[in-house]
């Protein structure tokens, strides 16, 4: 059950058996059925989701009822909100399952523990961290001036294996382009 | 010259005597006249900077010619080009100096090494990528739905002091917003 998560963290740091062992404590094992809610806006939110298997979307809907997808999670990604689970402040985001998933649930206050007992992880989540800042600022950067093409390509880098697994009008939500134009790009680029 | 960037450490971590000489050894002091660059796009990118005094702004131009400002930064913000500094690609971003500006620098491989001698400080800009990252994605939830008054007094909380201190088409530009619009809604908040 481990064996992916430990990797992903292999891939960031050099933990020993210990902490490996103390990050293991802090993990629950949780599995969810496709098309369910993990997280609901105005909800506290005590866990962030790693995935062992499956695929979601986290989602903001806004006063008019418009869904804009914020992000996708397959296998080894983290999902959650982060300012609700980091500040305590009600969440804002759905979390919804596209897939059936296997997830690992971290909860913040063993999460907190962890942080003094295995201070490693700091570096973890920090690495972690600056890679969403970094994405999040790409995807603002290719919303101002690359095309729908380029966008898509760029997705298909970011998640890959991911286009046959999400319809497509979430890519095309997610990329803020129409559902139609995107259509119109995967069929060029399967030719 | 070491007291500001000292108390925004403090309100964040717990270092040691020695951690605050280990940091302070890794940091350069410089000064910038007003309308300089820091940075330029498509350079590499050695340095992160902490602003002692003064007022800059990082942005995007496009391939037309227009620009899109990213982040502004007053005193007790860092700034820099993230993925260039961290990833070692070309910068993207050009900065640049709106006032007179004292900063202090920390360069990539110094923090590398510090990050093995007090990883303390792991923790620190862990804490403050996190809260990067959660302002970004604020911003982009609030560029989704909030109106023009919503999104400009949202701008005073984040930065504090900075309204008479940047020009009204750079606010304009940050918020996505007419030059226009915002000045409407600052003279209304005015009377």
């Amino acid at each position: 059950m481990y064996s992916s998560i430990t990797n992903h963290l292999k891939h960031y740091i050099n933990p020993t058996e210990r902490d490996l062992q103390l990050f293991q404590s802090c993990l629950n094992s949780i599995s969810v059925d496709k098309g369910k809610f993990l997280l609901l806006p105005g909800t506290q939110v005590k866990h962030e989701y790693f995935v062992l298997k499956g695929c979601l979307k986290a989602y903001y809907q806004d006063e008019k009822g418009h869904r804009h997808i914020i992000q996708f999670a397959i296998e080894n990604w983290w999902i959650g909100d982060f300012d609700a689970f980091y500040n305590g402040v009600p969440s804002r985001l759905h979390i919804e399952t596209i897939e059936p998933s296997k997830l690992l649930s971290i909860n913040y206050d063993s999460l907190q523990e962890l942080f003094k007992t295995a201070p490693i992880f700091e570096r973890y989540f920090r690495l972690l961290t600056t890679n969403a800042f970094i994405s999040q600022r790409k995807r603002i950067l290719s919303s101002l001036e690359k095309n729908t093409m380029e966008r898509y390509v760029e997705f298909c880098e970011s998640y890959p294996t991911i286009e046959d697994r999400i319809p497509n009008y979430d890519i095309a939500n997610y990329l803020g382009v129409s559902a139609e134009s995107l259509s119109r790009v995967r069929s060029k680029l399967k030719r």
